[in-house]
Order: C-alpha cells, then structure tokens, then sequence
C-alpha cells in the first residue's frame, strides 16, 4: 500500500504554520507499514487542491487529506474530493446533531454556516470529532482509500488514532513486511557521548539504529523490517538488551514512556508524596508534574521562589546563607529542598536553583549552572549541573534532571 | 514569481524527522513578496526525485530543494538536477579545499567518498556552508531559478540567509506584488463568536481577511496584496481600525506582540510587581512569565497551592472558606489572591483555582470550571470563568485569561 499525504492551508504556505501533521500521520502510517512517498502541501486554491487530490489518486493506493474540513468558504477538501470521484454532498444527522451540541453547551445556537461540516461525500464512512466541530471521513473508490481529516493538530490526531489507524490495520495485510520499531529513552547524554558508547552497535543492520537528539533526552529508535512479528520482538529485545548493558540506568524507557509518566506511576507505587521549590524554572516542574491527570493524588504543591525574599519568606532559607553563598549555590538548593519538604510535609521535597540566562551569568556562574536539592527522610543532598543552550533548553534539561534524580531516588526504595 | 519547495530525505517520510526546513523558507520568501504554491517532500529516491524536480521545473519559476547534497549514494539532488538541465557535473575546486580544511581541523584526511560534495551542475553559483561540508548552489535556466541546499537547518538556515536571501532580494522587481500580511490578536472570543461579529467585514476582498483559532486566542489575518508599499499600509491600517472597533480592547496586540510581552512590559512600565497563587494551572502561569528574560524585575514568584493545606498553610485561606465553599470558589479564589498578595509583598496577586479535568467535575462544579482573583491596592475581586476542551486547553486558556486580567487591569492604571 502506497501513501500520500496532503495538506491544504494557505497559513503553511505563508509560513505561519508549521506543518506537524503530515510527520504525525507518517509515523503511524510506518508503524504500520504503510510507505509514504510524497508529502505534498497546498494553499485553500480550487484549482491547485484540485489537481493535486487528482494526482494522489492517480499514484497512490492511500491519500490522507488533512485540513479544509471546516466551515468557512476557503474549506474545500471535501467538496473537491467529492468532485473527483463524482459524487454527491450528503447531510450525516449525526454530525449535525453533534454539532448542535457543541453549540448549545456553549449556550448559542448553530449558525448557518457551520453545518457545511455536517456534509459529506456519499457513502463517506464519518470520524466524529470529540474536539471540535469538523468531522472527518473515509472514502473508498475501488481498491484505494482516501481520508479527510481537520487541520488542527488537537483535533486531527485523536481522530486519528480513535478510527483511522485501526480502520487502516484491519486492511494492511498481515503477512506484509512491516517496520517494527523500538524506541529506546536515554537521558544524561550528549549525542556525542551516546555515539561514542555506542559505536560498534551503530553498523549493526538488523535491526538498524539511529540516534535521535530530542532536546531534554536523546532517543535510540531500532528499526526491524519483517514480516513475522514473533522474530521481530525477539531481534528488538536482544538489541535492547545490548544497549542497557552498556548505558545502565540512563536508559529510562521505551516507546511511549515519559519521564513524567514513570515519576508519576513511581510516586503512587511506593506511596510517596512531593512539593517543589522553584527558582529559576519558575514553576515548569510544577507544570510538567500537573500535566499527568490525577496528579493530586500526590503533588502537594509548591513554591516559585523567583525572589530572594520568598526563599527566605516561605522557605525558610536563611538570609546569611544567601549572602554568603548566593542565591545560586549549593547550600540554598539544599536549604529549599528541606524548606519546602517540611512547610509542605512532603516525604521528598525538591528544589531548582539556577541562571537560564540569557543574562545574570558571571565567570564564576556562568548561564547554565544549576543546582538541584532533595529532601527526603534520609537528609538533604544537592548536585550541580552545567546545562546549555537557549534559556528555554537550560530550563527544560533542569526540569527532565529534576524528575531523573526523583526516578533514581525511587528505583532504590522500598515499596510503600 | 512562483515558488515550490521541495525536501529529500526518506528520514522525514518515515515520520522520524519534522520538515521545519519548508516553514522557514516559505516564512523568508513570504518576506520577499514571493508566494509559495507547494511543499513537495519525498524520499532519496532516483525515480520520484526525478519526477518531482521536472514536475517542479515546469509548474514553478523557483525551485528550492533541500536535502540531498551530501556524500553518501542516497544523495541525488544535484545529480538529479544536473541530468534534468543536462548538465555536466563539475568539481569546484574551492569547495575541495574548504572540505580538506574540515578534516584537517579534525585532524584526518578526507575520505573519497566525501569528495562527491564539491562536484556541482556545470554554470553554479556555489554557496559555502560554514556549518558543514556540503555546499548549496544556485542555477539559472532562463528565467527560472533552481536553489540546492543542505538538509540539516542548523547548516540550510545560514546558506539562506546569507546568500540566497541578498540573491533573491535583487532579482525581486521592486515594483511586483508583494503580499502584506498583518495579524490582529483577539482574546475571550470563540471562533464562532468572532465570525458573527465581523460577518460583514469578512466578505471584504482588500485587505482579506482569515480567522485562525490558536488555541488560548484567535488570530485575525488581514493580506494586500501590492507593490505599493504605503497603501498597502494604509489599507491595513484602515482595515485594523474598523476591527478595533467592533472587537474594542479584545483585540490585546498585532503581529509579533505576545500577551506575556504585553504584560511584562506594563509591569516594568507602571513599576508594579506581581505575585501568583496557582492550583489547577499547577505553575503554568509562573512558568510562562518567566519565559520572558529578566522577568525577576517585577515577578516575586509564588505558590502552587496544589493542595487544601497549602491553600491554608502557604496562604492563610480559612478553613471555613474550603470547608463552605469549596477549593474551586469564588471565595477561595479571593483569599488565595489577598493572601499571596499579602505573603509576597507584591502589588498585584492573582489567583487561579478551578477543574482542569478530565475527572474530579460534577454537575455543580464541571470540568472546565475557573476563578481568577486579583487583588490589588484597591482589593481584591474573583472572577467566574467556563472553559471547554482538554486538561491542556482548559489550563493554557485560563493562564492566558489571567494575563488578560492583569493587561486590562493596567490599561486602567496611571503609570508608577
């Protein structure tokens, strides 16, 4: 089966947008050994969209058409395809009726014209849209598929995910070669540092490795192309297998693990709870930990102490520490860390202390030096970091250090 | 003149590599009054390769391609492009002496293979490239231009701007049509409800004017079209103004303006410092004011009240507030505002406490449900807020009402 995905908006062909659902739809479409060969981008133009929807059909078996589903006159993916294929625009009740809902719950009636989302090409299989009010469908013209789905990347890949893929695994043929791919989580390494650990496993083909630089972490993403998917899993494990031996605990997952996952599932297991004491993140940590629904259930909250007097003033760190040592030192984080572990009666309490610059660094403290605290019932500890980059990377790096140290900390308990 | 884009790179049609490269070449040449009709990504493939750059040759009067100027077999572009020209390929002798160069420095001698990259299509202009060893060129047939770049961004990025850019700009016609594009932000309107307000504006064709929902707020994209650069201006300034005055202090900025901008700079302006009391934001709103560098001027910081007991604890909210009313109040909302006010010393705090969900609503208090509190000078005020979508949207639309707040707040103040 041979894929093409297209993508119409004029904001992308102004450069206002960047285009991140066609690498979305091809990751997917790989994982389940669909090719990709074209990526093709439109502006809202009758005549172009046209002629493009009409290549795609002519040369590939797939065609994913994201965007040009909603309800404004520049909307024309639909009609197009419909045009194509030389069918009729029908009315689907249920959309209609969805949409209706949408609106009342926001207290107004529908206006007129957003019920051209409620029409489709005939005989269109509908994707209801739990995110918005453009739905998207899925046509079939003899042995070719094609699919419209909206533009915006929220509502896109649920959909996504909820129809289209399993839509699109029943069809894909079972003794087809696929890509199995394992994608293997590091953190605490340079790229460099990773490749030089890595060098002899890196010319091995089967499966084939690549490095991945994903700004906070690195990624080892193992490709192995087969059709017995028994042999695959085993060739993946063994190739897992190598890479943990030589990076240990630096490895901290797979696949669709997140550090803030895994610290999250962590802290309920062994029945711990946190707070934090932030500095320079100014609250990120706090963010990325409240990201995970539920996260009551064991973040208790915290302090962004952005000032020398909230770290005196909720935190208790004392003034003549500050002044000998400096807001940003190693005496402060551990001072923050036991601050906010007691004031919050927290089993950990952790602290951030830090310069993301761009300004504020010296010699002696230069941007990027962080120091990080924890608290737990065994004292107070805290390290130093040098991180680099933008001020958004150095706070992002210490964020991801701060939950790894907690992972650390928690992969050496006893259960709770 | 009419532009296309095209990338190589069978790593972004496996979905491992995000194309940014098109975005930021469409936003340059968008600069340039040059419009962009397709990106067209395909993968190191000597057939399609082929096929896409005729296809581009006759459709288009600008080629870019990025991608595939490297050493290895998988590296057609300028193999591809020479062939479609037919065109010997030729070595550039200054382009071998900078390749050598590189691996001096690194102290090795340079292996055959990467020789292939100082070979360019007979009549290039060739474009060194500081950050690596593969060279952009630029090619003339007739009127039409053909541009060959490196994938990577961090080594196209610079090729760009210091070479093609200057060569674009001169061959531009001072007197062609440039396309003027201003962006009018809008905050506490839906997409529907803005289209109802400006349905009359909306079908005027100069400027033209698309609505584009991002996300927290709503962009209102205005285009003329001219080579006339004051009237341009003029139109668009004339177009602003009508929408000003529908929308009134909706409309929080234009262009590069961002609310935290907006608000940082009234903060340093007026002299007035802030604090925050975050619950279900969890330090989101911390965390993007201090995005903005040198935000410890007038941020103190805060607390993420995650919990009851720091509600009470951090910042003196009666138990009997909780108790009656709720964590998710009005109440609470006013005390959690009037004690980090208090706490921190600040002149302005403001508190968010609400249900981000998806759990933990009711009929009563629904997800989605917020207060926002400011206190000030003059007191302190809680505001009701009913927001819809995801855990994410819901927390990112109640950070950014709560800079709203604190905007209008002081485009009511005299300045400190």
């Amino acid at each position: 089966m041979k894929a093409e995905i297209i993508a119409t908006g004029t904001e992308i062909l102004l450069g206002q947008t960047l285009n991140t659902s066609a690498h979305y739809i091809t990751g997917k479409l790989s994982e389940l050994g669909i090719e990709v060969d074209y990526h093709t981008t439109v502006g809202d133009n009758k005549e172009r969209l046209r002629y493009i929807i009409g290549q795609g059909l002519e040369r590939s078996d797939l065609l994913v058409i994201t965007g040009g589903t909603g309800p404004t006159r520049d909307d024309l993916s639909k009609e197009l395809v419909a045009e194509t294929l030389g069918l009729e625009m029908v009315l689907d009740q249920d959309s209609l009726a969805r949409i209706e809902e949408f609106f009342a719950q926001r207290g107004s009636k529908v206006p007129e014209w957003e019920k051209k989302q409620a029409y489709f090409p005939q005989g269109s299989l509908v994707l209801p849209n739990p995110n918005g009010t453009a739905p998207g469908a899925i046509l079939q013209k003899e042995d070719k598929y094609i699919i419209l789905l909206p533009g915006p990347p929220s509502e896109m890949e649920p959909i996504f995910q909820e129809h289209v893929y399993p839509f699109l695994e029943k069809r894909v043929p079972t003794d087809s070669t696929r890509m199995n791919v394992r994608v293997i989580k590091v953190i605490g390494l340079s790229e460099g540092e990773l490749e030089e650990k890595l060098a002899h496993l890196l010319n091995s083909l089967e499966p084939s490795m690549t490095l991945l630089s994903k700004h906070s972490e690195m990624h080892i993403r193992l490709i192995f192309r087969s059709s017995d998917q028994e042999k695959a899993k085993e060739k993946l494990d063994g190739a897992e297998l190598a890479i943990r031996e030589i990076l240990g605990d630096m490895v901290y997952g797979t696949d669709e693990d997140t550090m803030v996952g895994l610290v999250s599932e962590g802290l309920k297991e062994y029945g711990l709870t946190l707070a934090t004491a932030e500095s320079c993140t100014g609250g990120m940590l706090g963010e990325v930990l409240t990201q995970v629904p539920g996260s009551s259930e064991y973040y208790l909250g915290g302090v962004i102490s952005y000032s020398n007097d909230l770290k005196a003033g909720f935190l208790g760190v004392q003034q003549e520490t500050l002044e000998k040592h400096g807001a940003v030192s190693k005496n402060t984080a551990m001072e923050m860390a036991k601050g906010i572990r007691e004031k919050a009666k927290a089993d950990l309490g952790i602290s951030i202390t830090g310069i993301a610059g761009p300004g504020g660094g010296s010699l002696e403290k230069p941007v990027g030096l962080v120091y990080i605290g924890l608290a737990t019932q065994r004292g107070v500890e805290a390290r130093k970091f040098q991180f680099h980059g933008s001020r958004d990377s150095i706070r992002q790096l210490t964020v991801q250090a701060a939950l790894d140290w907690i992972r650390r900390y928690m992969s050496k308990c006893e259960r709770g």
